[in-house]
């Protein structure tokens, strides 16, 4: 029936999408209605695991980073903002939840759903597509369908004939919840068919203002709310019947029920705008977005939007592998998000009401994984987009105290989660990718960044080269952060004209050399004295001084200087046997048995796919003597850790971190170290892609028989000449025409071996 | 020191000015610096009994309305915002306070002073005057004088010689505080001399935000702070050295220092600014106000701006009418107060940012203490403000989700205190005395929010005609006002040209009769089924249908019909009767013991001049053939009620209502209907009195030879020409020129008996 309802579009690119890809297990990905880039992700929450009860962490609460696990039998509730994929998560704001029957104002729990509002549900009666959601509410026999716009998630719910019709607004409930964390919630019921309202919450954002402007295709009968916490000063608010049918609600743990009349329609149609700034900022994003619209309307522009941005990639593949693509081109394009009303008016990181101009403000961006892949596939397709987001990165640096680049930021928030300060990453990378951002106010961001002494052991790694141990317990792996982030720097000083900053930035990023233990080749954390850490374990993954990673893994980051690395790991022969051991050895599972993000799905050997800081490794035998293992192992690592299965992502998704990687992996390339114009060549996926590139031209990628047996490539031609490069540059990209890859069941062991045809390293090749 | 350091004035009114009349008992008024009609009150907090400890009221927050009683011997703090003489209060927002030696966050308690950063002091070193407040905190040797602009508190500290200096800035403070109260707070370290900030507080406004921005005259040379809650989420926050030297606090309950090297100059000045919009308001309200100005500079400007206004009326009178006098002018201009950045951005009661189009807001509407005489005292002296007023009660009505006008409403919030819908009276007044308001928006505002169904009974009212005593434990006080402020929109609706209307409200206004008991001429509950009250004491305040007064007193609650009231207390013999037993009877203590508004301070005999009730009470003479009756007892009231003391106020201040009521009654008239153009005679207090009138013109008022004995006004000459009403009009007092007063030590018992002598009633004297 919803497939009826859905519109017909020339190009079924959202066809092949299955956003229940990653939804069980470590993907954290989540299955409603959202639109590419939309602040709104409005997806049905089966639990609120609390973050902590009495102060005591509950582990399980990592499973809910999204809201949402495959394997639950009931729906809380339908929630408007989630983010794809995390592996720390915050949100889950505004929960509408339709309900018949007895008045329930908690969520009851999965053991006991009858104690709630929540429902049973199965997954049979699901349906999830790009911008649409739908499924059956058994204990209500309600049909719920789901869409959305970029600030606008939009409900339709269908009631049984004889029930009359109630939605559930629980403003307490949350993703990452714990007691306390809603500051404050309010509501106002402006009129029968709408209601405005917002709460500010304590969470992974330190003070999140979520604003609402709530439209229903029908007028309220009657309503009501409890104040659970009722702790609240309440004055004057006494003297009137505040319980029932009073249009100001407020508190700190605010639930509301709003009740309808079914009789003439069984369809409640809810519309929610959201915003940052204010109610009425809410209010001018509905009317902008979904005013006079209706859901089916609606849907097909939600569909019509994905579509648009879908079909600019057009593939060749088996049925499963198109899902995987789409999906994973998908999950690309979720997070960041707008986070601005239509009018231009944000909320900055100040918390002041500012104004954009010039660009679109972006939020949620988890840097420390998508700086790899992610923000380099957008400059690639979506170099508009991208841009602004470097502008908000900017901005976010001006309304800093700390003068600091976003580290892992949303909703006006800097929650500094992970190391590095890789915004500098996504800057240089534009800058050098040709983003219309000013080089100089750039670079003065990314110096001011990586000045700030008291953040994370920066002073400690300005004075001494290095994190010491004694100041970070992550500090090896966050020098080798630094360091590639100084090149970064060092990048963006030369795109700027400023020489001294640059060399002075190419020596800091050489500083990763500081935390290598040259006797045995391996990155080791040191102390403040110089001294190594003693008892040090190569292969553990906590407590060793790396940061969700073992040193095995974390002494390949030096992206931007393999050639140096190399020299470190004693040559080629002894760095290519590293790689090879990497991805043969055994991991025993008691060297990641404390960590959430490296589990054994996501392995293969020692190298630790689920989790960001291996994902360039199997590029690295382009600087060996080797490269043909890049296209062995790239095709290994697609096989086995993408499957297009609702556990079919061997980690989080990370807000399209883990899927950019897929885009780019089979297009046959990827951005090793962005900063550079350089992706280095792996092998084709699939044996057709033809991508619309954003300036009007096209690129092709051929690799014609290309198969797991057929995985290697003997020779390669661009637009009809050979290639023999073992990368290819955003230039060559942009040009547009045809990549053609010949490939064979053997590798072509002679082919890039000449340093002229090696990747960007800062250090010659030796 | 301080003296020699303010400006010579021309005119030193300011100096007859005691602003700590009132500071001690029931007054509720702060001898802390402001300016007129300022939002920052900085004023010296004494204490911070808690609203409630474990959801226990605690009976002595009562006394800490205003944060100041003279009777204690130490100082919390400074804080920034203070209402003037309230019976109910809150905010005492971002208290600063110095100390040296060592630190302590926590304020400590007036038994152990020396557990916390509070200080002991002497009533001797301080000074107090309009804008101006200066005291030795003897526990550092710290000299503290504080100054204000409208939006900018200014403190100067000087340290001793041998002592660091040293700030702490507690954002938990508060007055009417509880636990919990404080949603959130923040503080941003913008750079040295700089820090920005803002709480959030859930208190007698539901929500109020206070955004400040601090300038400092010395750099910070070392700062941190705790959050003594510590239950917020604090999550990558853990990664920075967030206690000590780190930019950005935030917490529930945050308590910070600031520490300076004050070797060169002892002296220290900090500059706050307020908003209600951001911290970016802040910014721009300090560069506005304070700038570039010293503390010397800003305190001249502040005397000024106090004289400017004060010397508006020039008395003659004993030193201590002078000081009553001023200091009573003085109250009058505290509250409302100017509630708008600088630039026109205010936060409006639904919460989001709007511009003030073509009038300034202000809040702080304690309307049913001040309708009564500060209202149309400020319509009088200052109608740009009270027009303005006006407006932002519009403003006010328009964002309300009710519909409602503001009842008692402060910080963007209404907290409905007392009881009717008085603003209406407010408008009422205005427009009839020519305000530029539209007369149809005022009177669709006062429509709606006398309709409310849901508020206060009026739903009720509407149906049976009074409130019912079932419905509202206040159901016949509450009639009474409202069947006044019906009348009230019966005049705007007569000057809107709206007959229907105005014909529909003069019924309403007849309402008071419902609730009278016709057998016995008072006033007296009914239930729903329209029995009286059956068990009912005409004395007893509390438990008998009346909010903070009793039968015997607000039977005489119909300002707007005292013809008609006449008639239901059995004519003039019986009536006078009635008013002389309540100025010469006994009322027993027990009859007020449940009232903290009524003392036996503020009685003369059962008549309550400490509570509003009865304030025009004895101006009800004038309707009666013994007029001469209002000289006797205003004069009575004058000399018990107010004096030159500490405790000089026998009641709440509430906001310059009892003040107004004091500058009217010096003037020789009252408005006791206000909505008529009238002012009722009574006697001038002082022989002498000019008035300058705010268009340009004076209104001299003589009473030459007037005194405790001299009471009586024998005869009355306006401009010349013998004048014979009881009442002079709004249009006479603004036309300028001389009222002369014949003063004599016995009544002209002659004087005023005729009907057309008689102010104005709605049912014609019978």
């Amino acid at each position: 029936m919803a497939m009826a309802m859905m519109p017909v579009v020339a190009f079924a690119q959202v066809e092949y999408v299955n956003p229940m890809i990653g939804t069980d297990g470590m993907g954290h990905t989540f299955p409603g209605a959202c639109v590419p880039m939309g602040i709104v992700q409005l997806s049905p929450d089966t639990d609120t695991i609390p973050h902590n009860v009495n102060g005591v962490y509950q582990h399980d609460v990592y499973k809910y980073c999204a809201g949402y696990q495959h394997s639950d039998s009931t729906i809380v509730g339908f929630s408007h903002t989630h983010m794809s994929g995390t592996g720390h998560s915050d949100l889950g704001d505004i929960l509408v939840m339709p309900t018949t029957g007895e008045l329930r104002l908690n969520p009851g729990t999965s053991a006991n759903p009858d104690g709630g509002y929540r429902s049973r549900f199965s997954h049979a009666t699901e349906k999830s597509m790009p911008g649409y959601y739908e499924v059956m509410l058994d204990d209500y026999g309600v049909k719920a369908r789901l869409t959305a716009t970029p600030r606008v998630g939009v409900h339709s719910y269908t009631f049984p004939a004889d029930k009359d019709g109630r939605i559930i607004v629980d403003l307490n409930h949350g993703i990452y919840n714990y007691d306390g964390k809603t500051l404050w919630a309010a509501m106002r019921v402006e009129n029968d068919t709408l209601i405005t309202g917002y709460r500010i919450t304590n969470g992974w954002a330190r003070t999140n203002y979520t604003y609402f402007a709530m439209s229903l295709s029908k007028p309220i009968r009657n309503y009501g709310y409890v104040d659970r916490e009722k702790s609240n000063y309440m004055g004057g608010w006494r003297k009137f019947p505040i319980e029932r049918n009073f249009p100001e609600m407020g508190g700190r743990k605010v639930a509301a029920y709003f009740e309808f009349d079914m009789a003439d329609d069984p369809e409640l149609v809810v519309k929610v705008a959201l915003s940052g700034t204010g109610t009425d900022g809410a209010m001018r994003n509905l009317l902008a977005e979904a005013a006079g619209k209706d859901f089916d309307a609606i849907a097909a522009d939600a569909s019509g939007s994905w579509n648009k941005n879908l079909a600019s990639i057009r593939v060749e593949g088996t049925p499963d592998q198109k899902a995987m693509f789409y999906t994973s081109y998908y999950h690309t394009l979720i997070n960041p998000s707008v986070y601005m009303d239509v009018d231009g008016r944000y909320r900055g990181l100040d918390q002041n009401i500012h104004h954009a101009e010039g660009f679109d403000n972006y939020t949620i961006f988890s840097l420390w994984d998508t700086y790899r892949a992610e923000h380099p596939l957008l400059m690639l397709l979506y170099p508009r987009q991208a841009t602004h987001m470097a502008q908000s990165m900017l901005a976010h640096q001006r309304q800093s105290v700390h003068g600091l680049l976003p580290v892992w930021s949303h909703m006006a928030n800097d929650n500094w989660c992970m190391s590095g300060y890789h915004a500098v990453s996504v800057l240089s990378d534009a800058l050098v990718k040709g983003a219309e951002i000013d080089p100089k106010e750039a670079l003065d961001a990314m110096v001011a960044t990586s000045n700030v002494p008291y953040f994370d052991g920066i002073g400690s790694y300005v004075n001494l080269g290095y994190v010491p141990l004694d100041r970070n317990g992550t500090a090896a792996s966050t020098t080798l952060e630094y360091a590639y982030d100084d090149w970064a720097i060092y990048r963006a000083a030369l795109k700027a004209g400023d020489d001294e900053t640059a060399e002075k930035y190419r020596k800091r990023a050489m500083n990763y050399r500081n935390v290598f233990d040259m006797s045995t080749g391996f990155a080791r954390p040191r102390y403040s004295d110089g001294s190594f850490k003693e008892k040090f374990d190569v292969m553990q993954t906590s407590g060793e001084g790396f940061i969700e990673g073992n040193s095995w893994n974390f002494s390949f980051h030096v992206p931007h200087d393999v050639a140096g690395l190399m020299d470190i790991m004693g040559g080629d022969r002894k760095f290519v046997a590293r790689l090879d051991s990497l991805f043969d050895m055994h991991l025993p599972p008691e060297c990641y048995a404390d960590n959430e993000d490296v589990t054994e799905d996501c392995l293969i050997g020692g190298y630790v796919h689920g989790n960001e800081p291996s994902h360039h490794i199997p590029y690295l035998y382009a600087w060996t003597s080797q490269p043909w293992k890049t296209q062995y192992w790239v095709r290994e690592i697609m096989n086995r850790m993408y499957r297009n299965h609702i556990r079919g992502l061997s980690g989080n998704d990370d807000c399209g971190q883990m899927s950019a990687w897929y885009i780019f992996t089979a297009m046959g390339f990827y951005p090793v170290c962005p900063g550079t114009d350089q992706y280095v060549l792996g092998a084709p996926y699939m044996p057709y892609m033809s991508v619309s590139l954003p300036n009007g031209k096209t690129l092709e990628i051929k690799a014609p028989g290309v198969s797991d047996k057929n995985r290697y490539v003997r020779s390669v031609r661009l637009n009809g000449k050979p290639y023999d490069k073992l990368y290819i540059t955003h230039d060559d990209i942009m040009a547009g025409g045809v990549i053609e890859f010949q490939m064979a069941s053997s590798p072509a062991k002679k082919r890039g071996l000449k340093s002229d045809q090696k990747p960007y390293s800062l250090s010659k090749i030796s």
